[in-house]
């Protein structure tokens, strides 16, 4: 049984959650997890740059096998999306460009592998974060939310277990 | 009279329009320009790696001093203001990665400074960035408007002739 290291990622400018668990099996276990804060003084395309050098440094130190963050799906609030979105650009540049490649799961997926339903609120992904992985200690919100991601990933076998699953990494 | 090598960026995830200028007093000439593509087929993170790194080499080759992009305006589209700022956001960081301080400009600021009026469209753009760039040859629109971005900045006299400027970089 192969074990793979996989690191979950929730993309923020203000607060990036990372997480990582080792899946082997149906055995999971607790790695590490944080917090990337780019001080928010700082001009933005130096708080983007913070982003990809804190996450370059835990894939570097960790050295996951895979990665996974959530897809985001868009409301009415362009501006939001857009933050948003330069967060995730350089969370997902900073993965690829240590060759991981980096599954994107929806929220629905990820709240109903970990918690066993769609509908789940995060304090309930948060519970269930710190039970599935006692070893994590308490978590604060958004390393919950990287490790539920990285939960997710393992419930759905990791990139080898799946056929033709290197294409677009969607579901 | 210091030259200074501004590095004009215009991004987005299917077409990065880059252009370089010198800018010493009054003088303004083309040094380079390009678009990079990262192949569409290609997963979102390993696009958004292609950008950061294609920039990054541009960035590596010719060392500019400087660089500027345009602020965006995000309009009701959350989808389209993901996606650009997906792209927008690697642009950024691997400007910032490399030492260089990003101006971000307006984009009425940009036509005022290139062809004399805010409500001047991409063609008129396109036109002047020619006529005051005349070596730079047939551009097209995406290097165009990244031209246009480095010339904006190089009219406002880059970040040295600004006192304080060195804050938030908006115009």
């Amino acid at each position: 049984m192969t074990a793979i290291l996989i690191l979950g990622v929730d993309p923020g400018l203000n607060r990036c959650g990372w997480g990582l668990i080792v899946s082997e099996g149906s055995r999971l276990s607790h790695v590490a997890h944080g917090v990337i804060k780019p001080p928010q003084q700082q001009q933005l395309a130096s708080r983007l740059h913070d982003l990809f050098e804190g996450l370059s440094a835990v894939i570097e130190q960790y050295q996951p096998t895979e990665a996974a963050v959530e897809e985001t799906f868009v409301n009415s609030n362009a501006r939001a999306a857009l933050a948003l979105g330069q967060a995730r650009g350089v969370a997902l540049a900073a993965a690829a460009r240590r060759g991981l490649a980096v599954a994107e799961y929806a929220p629905t997926t990820i709240k109903k592998a970990v918690v066993g339903s769609g509908a789940a609120d995060k304090n309930q992904v948060a519970f269930m974060v710190q039970r599935l992985l006692p070893a994590a200690g308490p978590v604060t919100a958004d390393a919950a939310d990287a490790l539920g991601i990285a939960l997710c990933h393992a419930a759905h076998g990791g990139f080898r277990r799946r056929a033709g699953a290197w294409g677009t990494h969607r579901h």
